[in-house]
């Protein structure tokens, strides 16, 4: 049990960190009267739209709670002990826990993954709402502190995300071992319900704040920009606090939950492996070890973060992303030094294969930034050539857009399928106690995936950055800050960009690797009720006729899915379009600027809007795999409902994580074609003689064409996109739950 | 051998139909002097592009011709019989024919199948090229003559694509096995080269026909009605007949090529099955039942083409779609016939579970008919969803017309997913001399392909009708004939747009059923190679690493296909734009009327930059199963090879459904959307108390933004998707033929 100490220690410290930044962030100064002023709107506008919509998840959850409960009481057979038989095989063995003991506990556990989730989702939030004003005032003075104030209140979501998702997994296992008095080995299993409570709300949180920020933001743009002919951010527009509550609720709570989903669910998959391990080897370290990465990654970002103030230059030539590589590179360096001593410590004389797995976990996280940042930031050929396209109008911009989307989907499934296939191939090296039939494989894809994640806090505070920067714009030019500050925080917000770009491709390459481990956790599970051994082969055979159907529902699933979503941004945004004419028609002060809009009702309006919306697309990424397993187990033969929801499940994956890579980078790719225009380095030849090249600049009609590319881009990589990660994931811990309910 | 003589009986008649039809036409008036001024440039210009892409593909096809003899005669251990062993399984047996004899005959069948679908595409092609100017000139006497020249003209490419593709694979099994002096179980392995032979000219041919199509008519309309300010084929405009050219090209040959290389790759996947069956039961029926079904198809699609003008009625209430829907169910009602006579004749005292396969084919053919046009005809939500969308600009009409494009997915996964389903479990029932292990349930889907393909011959007519009617269109245009023809034209070509929808949806179906049949001839394959018995089981196990990386790879090769396939078009565009802009400068007479465009350079233009384009998706295409095959076999297992082709193939073939599924809806929808809006449909409330509604029509900027939905269709539904649909038959092809390289 050597290093296990570290579990608590890391979580503890890690949310110590997070208070201390919160307290650094908030005891700094909030500027002028009038950027209090609309950072008190916003603040007050996010925490209403949170309010609201926890309400609507909690009432959700605790539905499913306790249906899950009932369910899984009524239909499973009881949780039975993991042992090693007489033939070295490993397989299970007496029921230890009653089926609806069993229910109960998976039920409790699913409740204490949503509100782990929800808590580290709003407390969050809370701190970066707070920031915004705080990074505002900074820019007044400098690049330096206004870059760490941004990042500090980013960090705060990122360590509790990543410490009450440590906390909670490691303390519910306790409990559900130790204090429960049940052997290790069946845990895992239970907790199972925290994964699945914690991928309930991250979908909610995603969908609803994605369906919010981007509502708010297309209808913003398209009533005051395009109709009233105001510019962006301008105080008349009553939908323009709205936007500006959008990005927080968006990128920050929504992506914040798809992570703290990620971290949990890949932690239990790792875990359940491990079970298998132990349960030949009698180390409990092949349970404990994804705890213990995950705590050196702790710690190994705060000291990366506390690192970034330290490359930051004032001397206006540094780029504002230098600095935040520089950290990066050091959580990177730290990280894998946890993870040798990790891997030599626990994982006995077959350590180093499971060093070179992580290495591949850390390399594919930073490949991804670096592939992330080659397709959607403007120096490079994929951006520049949506721009070249703008110039013959908005139809050749979305079409060489969409080519470029497409094309960005190989990069992405290249590295995935080399870091997948590298560490399945170096943990079958790795010889465990030569249990027949056992692969070690698998748990060299986890460990890549554990090695991957390990900076996951970092990401994520660099991802919060983005709305705190992106606010703290908007309410300097609402408050009539000085011009430098404008310009600070402008390049910040570009920065910004690109780092929630990098979170998302983050998030789709995390998702890739975790989605092996998953699937074999579910066929655990179901090798349990069949009666099967662990280590037996259960093979999920493609020419199956379920198996291949259930392959195709579940790509459809995805688009399906994307479809509702993006819709519901149009529905959500033609609310908030009506509600602005009303204020512009009936107060024409408002034009005048004699009176102030009712930002309140605006965001009001589109709270209740995106809440409505974000319903009938999680109901269908829950409903689904179930509808098709139990459709399939009762019109077919008794194997069709699991091996139907094998196919759904992990064709469904592969599906999800390409048309998410799709639809975030080709949003991205738009977005930083317009700005590529809006800096004037788009060039034409003149026809006229005396002068070489034409800058087709801010206004031009390739500029106005680049605008519709960016605004069809906005519900792809802000709603649909980061959304489907969550799918991904969550189609992988209900089917894990779920899975007694799809065998006879 | 009952009903075998149909065979040739039906092939011969499908060819001595089509050259009646072909007399039929071309006895016809070819209207005035302008018109056949007009309809010789259109048809000098498609010659030399077919044979500009004959010769390229020609080039293409003798050397993968001779590659293929050379690698399948070095790597294959020769073809075994199959024989029925003691123990009741169908098993391979002695060898019967060595390796680079293998090779040579798989080399000689692709050729001949390359070489068919070749003279199917050339022949139909220049019928449809000769019946425009008809067409045209009928239009200025009636609506019912005009349909039966468009219709007839289309159907000499319908039936000599049928019938060739009839004689070809029944010609060269009768000689690989009769005249070669072969067993007959083992000529269908022989001859899958003739599959690939098909699917490789259909590849092409469609890419080719597809960028030039597009590229054509999205230049033309760039800079003639967006620059230059000119009207919709106005003779000024010098990429006006390369636009009148793109659509014979790209929908007749392309189209033809496509239902060629279906066909015949289902019914050689079909013999094959039928191989294992007849080895058991003795009765050859079972190898030559697709055959005979096929001729049943041919014989009532004779009868129902024919009845057509019967139905079309000149009284002007008429929509011109309902003829054309009566014929369509004559054909069925004869299927079904002809599927009861022929099951009921040759599949012995299990019919009635096979003729249950067969009419949910035809049942899922009619059903993609109906779900076609209502996702893209302008009577139902969807397209009026968009419509509506185009009110608040281009950027809406998009993001709306994703969201349907995405949500079609559904219609189409389920209906495919039920059929399979369906067909698999009627054809589970019946029990083929009880041999251990056999699964009829897979021939249940084959027949179920078959039953579909029934009416091929009819959906290409009615495709076919498409451009003709088009072009037909365009030559009352430029030849300036009455505004009474041009209104005929009109409504005949709303209707080309429907039935080319259609041919659409039909194509993808039939890729989505003949799938699984596809994958069952792979792994009878791969079983040769590892001397497994046919009737085991050989489970392609998802959750093996190489499978789904392999999975991973096949949907990624679908998204990076498209990618080029839609950047082509707009590589070949701005050549076709350079060109025009180059003209209007030299000769300022042109726009001034007085001069005449050099129309044949700007189609020559066109015609060499889509034929450039075409190389590198096609090679993709057909590079990257074996790319995938080679890495994995030398750098993983023994069994990695044909392991992550076979991910590659399923996976590969649902992301390639799906996806086109999305990209020929959208594309169509948004298409109708533009016409639903020139139509007058698209009303808004009034805001002058004195009128109720104001029309958004043409010229608004509703119906500008719809224009952008329209163009960005464009290379979606007649480049990208079609030739998906292509690439996912081709996909089962190559790995088929290639498969001895992939296993150690």
């Amino acid at each position: 049990m050597q290093l296990v100490w570290l579990v608590p220690a890391a979580g503890f410290a890690g949310v110590a960190f997070a208070l201390w930044l919160a307290w650094d962030v908030l005891r700094r100064d909030t500027g002028t009267d009038a950027m209090r002023d609309v950072a008190s709107m916003i603040f007050e506008g996010a925490m209403a739209f949170l309010k609201r919509q926890y309400r609507t998840i909690a009432i959700l959850a605790v539905v499913t709670g306790v249906l899950i409960a009932v369910i899984v009481g009524a239909v499973s057979e009881g949780v039975k002990d993991i042992v090693r038989s007489d033939t070295g095989q490993v397989e299970y063995g007496a029921k230890v826990i009653d089926h609806w003991k069993e229910g109960l506990l998976t039920g409790i556990a699913f409740l204490v993954g949503a509100a782990a989730s929800a808590l580290s989702g709003y407390i969050g939030m809370y701190i970066s709402v707070r920031s915004n004003s705080r990074c505002a005032s900074a820019a007044t003075r400098s690049l330096r502190e206004a870059i760490t104030v941004s990042l500090r209140g980013g960090a705060v979501s990122g360590f509790l995300v990543t410490s009450l998702s440590l906390l909670g997994v490691s303390g519910i296992f306790l409990t559900y071992s130790r204090l429960l008095d049940n052997p290790p080995t069946i845990a895992p299993f239970l907790i199972v319900g925290f994964g699945f409570g914690a991928s309930f709300v991250a979908l909610f949180a995603q969908l609803g704040g994605g369906i919010y920020t981007k509502a708010a933001d297309v209808g913003a743009d398209l009533v005051g920009k395009v109709e009233a002919g105001i510019p962006e951010d301008d105080p008349r527009n009553a939908a323009v606090v709205a936007d500006l509550v959008g990005d927080n609720v968006g990128d920050c709570a929504g992506r914040g939950a798809d992570l703290f989903e990620s971290m949990s669910a890949e932690n239990i998959g790792a875990m359940i492996l491990g079970v298998a391990i132990y349960t030949v080897t009698g180390s409990i370290e092949w349970i404990m070890f994804p705890l213990v990465l995950r705590s050196f990654g702790i710690l190994a970002t705060i000291v990366g973060l506390s690192s970034v103030p330290f490359f930051a230059r004032d001397d206006g030539r540094q780029h504002p992303m230098t600095p935040l590589n520089y950290g990066y590179y050091i959580v990177s360096i730290l990280s894998v030094i946890g993870l040798f001593i990790a891997t030599k410590v626990m994982l006995s004389d077959v350590w180093y294969w499971f060093f070179g797995c992580g290495l591949i976990g850390i390399a594919t996280g930073i490949a991804f930034v670096y592939i992330t940042q080659y397709y959607t930031s403007g120096s490079w050929r994929p951006v520049k050539e949506i721009a070249k396209a703008s110039r013959t109008g908005p139809a050749t911009n979305i079409i060489i857009g969409t080519a470029v989307g497409y094309e960005t989907t190989a990069a992405t499934a290249i590295t995935i399928g080399l870091a997948l296939v590298g560490s399945f191939v170096l943990g079958s090296h790795a010889d465990i106690a030569g249990v027949p039939g056992f692969s070690s494989g698998v748990f060299g894809t986890a460990v890549a995936t554990m090695g991957m994640l390990m900076s996951a806090a970092y990401i994520l505070a660099m991802d919060t950055f983005g709305p705190i920067t992106d606010n703290a714009g908007g309410i300097t030019e609402m408050a009539g800050a000085p011009a430098s500050a404008r310009h600070i925080t402008d390049s910040l917000d570009t920065v910004g960009n690109t780092t929630k770009a990098l979170t998302k491709g983050y998030a789709v390459a995390s998702a890739g690797l975790a989605a092996f481990l998953l699937f074999s956790a579910y066929l655990d599970k179901v090798k349990e009720r069949l009666d099967i051994p662990l280590t037996e082969g259960l093979p999920i055979d493609l020419s199956n006729v379920d198996v291949f159907v259930g392959g195709l529902l579940g790509v459809m699933l995805v688009f399906l899915f994307s479809s509702l979503a993006i819709r519901a941004v149009g529905n959500t945004a033609s609310s908030i379009i009506e509600e602005v004419r009303r204020q512009f028609r009936e107060d024409p002060g408002i034009m005048a600027g004699t009176s102030r809009p009712d930002y309140a009702r605006a965001v009001d309006i589109t709270a209740r809007a995106s809440l409505r919306q974000m319903i009938a697309p999680g109901l269908l990424a829950v409903g689904m795999p179930v509808a098709v397993g139990l459709i399939f187990r009762f019109t077919r033969t008794e194997d069709s409902g699991w091996l139907a929801v094998s196919g759904l499940l992990m064709i469904g994956t592969i599906g999800g994580i390409i048309l998410a890579t799709f639809l975030n980078n080709v949003g991205g790719a738009w977005d930083n074609a317009k700005k590529y225009i809006e800096a004037g380095l788009l060039k034409v030849p003149s026809s006229n003689p005396d002068e070489e090249e034409v800058v087709l600049g801010k206004g031009s009609d390739a500029h106005k064409a680049a605008v519709v590319g960016d605004t069809v881009g906005d519900p792809f990589k802000d709603t649909a996109g980061p959304s489907l990660h969550v799918l991904v994931k969550l189609l992988s811990t209900v089917t894990l739950v779920m899975a007694p309910l799809f065998i006879s």
